[in-house]
């Protein structure tokens, strides 16, 4: 079998969870980790890896089947993701989400013209949970989805925290509501102002001398990120944030329910949910599942930038369609 | 907006189902059912539609777009899927699970001389539970998947008990293990025998005079069907049957936990679960969602048999792929 020969861009969480995932797919292969750093200075995890700078990318495109992007989407995806996608095959985890329809038409326009195969905005959310959302709309159109998010660390939350004076380091989890969720998955169709699905709970590292009080009232007060919810602030020492709140793991669920019948006398309920010990690794595994689909579509001539929307999933199985069909249907 | 021409072949609880669901979708139109009974027989559920006899439908293939099979897999499917994907556009939720490759291969042959296009063995299992599972082992190959059904009826296994002598009328509940389905969830990887993972209830109308004993070992020890799992068997009237034990309810959950890292220190764990008032109504509407792609997929020229896994979900949706990248991504 030839090995699908995989590329790595960029070298932070994501992307070693990307290395490490290439070991459980026996059809892939990693070619190496590409890096703006000075690459002998990588620590990589697997000792068989190499690393080299991002400027040899290009002499490479001949080897590399499939680049798979693990910059940031706020500032590294933007400029990289069109810009690979004329190079490259690519599979990048785009979650601006408001942003995701000019990402999309940036990268295909590459894409097409490089008659490259470009899947973006793929993982859990986006991804997986947009499936989710598509299959369960479609079979109950009558109904309605739901999406909870955590428990788990947001980053841009956190961020967003550590913007404010006085404040040396920060973790936010979001934690979804209970009593929501349960509303939810007995069939009701409620409508949720924000601050009832989800709790918002930041563990902060003051700097010396800083206003606590000041913090924590610019914290709740914080427009989109904080003041339609509730938040509980703590303010713990940076040791005690490094020990206990480091941890990368995330979750979430879809609930989708809806009604049929004559007059609407059936309630179905759709659930699907994430328990994740870590974020990246699962996400770094979605998108090498993807990067199999974009490997196959390209050699079908099947070009431009697709979504997990436009792919149809045994693409994404390293089986064939009859022993999918025998095992798995 | 033209919209899609549906007929529905065959009208029991699920083609009754289909008919409800097409009112559910803006962008359908139900043409008529088609039964082998008189069609001024039936008592359809929604007063605008109509019914023709089975024989009539040769005549209407072109004012049909897809043609519904609500027929049961043991005996309806086998002739009427192959001889129906030769006329029209097809869809149905073929179940004997061992017989799906090669209802498929007959299926595939007859849709691609007539250049139509047959989405077989649809539904949630066959179906959602089919991708659910695709999804999960694709993303996370180091792991297992487990499937788990009901609460609610089997009618394979209901029949089974009908055919002993002595009996006239039976339900049986398969039941998932409380006990198995913590475990999975809690990331273990465990094997099971059939008995831990499921009870069988049964509810049985014994024939006057009928050796009660008799039947319950009969049940208890038929093999495949009972043998392996523990089984409850309890007498009861005609009368409690009817009232206690029509209903229609059904569900199940698939779990797939598996492991990532370096020394596989992470576990996910993925669950996708679904809890159905209406086991017939429920399917039906993937039926229709299902519909919705072979309509598309025939136009867009891809013909013969496909499964949900040869589909892209955006074909599902009666959304744009702008607007589902916009709202659902």
């Amino acid at each position: 079998m030839d090995k699908i020969r995989i590329g790595i861009l960029g070298y932070g969480n994501l992307g070693r969870g990307v290395e490490l995932g290439i070991l459980q797919n026996r059809d892939m292969e990693l070619v190496g980790v590409f890096t703006r750093r000075e690459p002998g200075a990588l620590n990589l995890a697997n000792k068989n890896s190499r690393a080299f700078h991002i400027k040899e990318a290009r002499e490479m495109t001949d080897i590399i089947d499939v680049m798979i992007l693990c910059g940031g989407s706020k500032s590294d995806l933007p400029v990289q993701g069109p810009e690979f996608a004329a190079l490259f095959n690519t599979v990048d985890g785009f979650d601006t989400h408001a942003k995701i329809q000019d990402y999309y038409e940036k990268v295909n326009q590459a894409a097409l013209k490089a008659k490259k195969t470009c899947v973006i905005a793929t993982g859990w959310d986006p991804g997986l949970f947009s499936l989710s959302r598509l299959f369960a709309e479609a079979v109950l159109p009558n109904g309605k989805s739901y999406t909870f998010w955590g428990k788990g660390v947001s980053q841009g939350h956190s961020d967003a925290i550590r913007r404010i004076e006085g404040v040396e380091d920060a973790r936010q989890y979001t934690i979804p509501i209970e009593e929501a969720l349960e509303r939810v998955r007995r069939g009701e169709l409620p409508d949720f102002t924000p601050r009832q699905k989800h709790l918002r709970e930041c563990y902060v590292v003051a700097k010396e001398g800083a206003d606590l009080e000041r913090i924590e009232n610019e914290i709740k007060s914080m427009p989109y990120y904080f003041s339609d919810y509730d938040t509980i602030v703590h303010f713990i020492s940076k040791e005690e944030l490094e020990k206990n709140h480091s941890r990368l793991s995330h979750g979430g669920v879809v609930i989708h329910s809806g009604k049929t019948g004559l007059n609407n006398e059936n309630t179905h309920v759709i659930e699907y949910s994430l328990k994740l010990d870590s974020n990246p690794d699962f996400t770094a595994n979605v998108l090498l599942a993807y990067a199999r689909a974009a490997y196959r579509l390209n050699k079908e001539g099947i070009y431009g930038a697709k979504t997990v929307f436009d792919i149809a999933p045994a693409y994404l199985s390293v089986k064939s369609g009859e022993e999918l069909r025998r095992t798995l249907l």
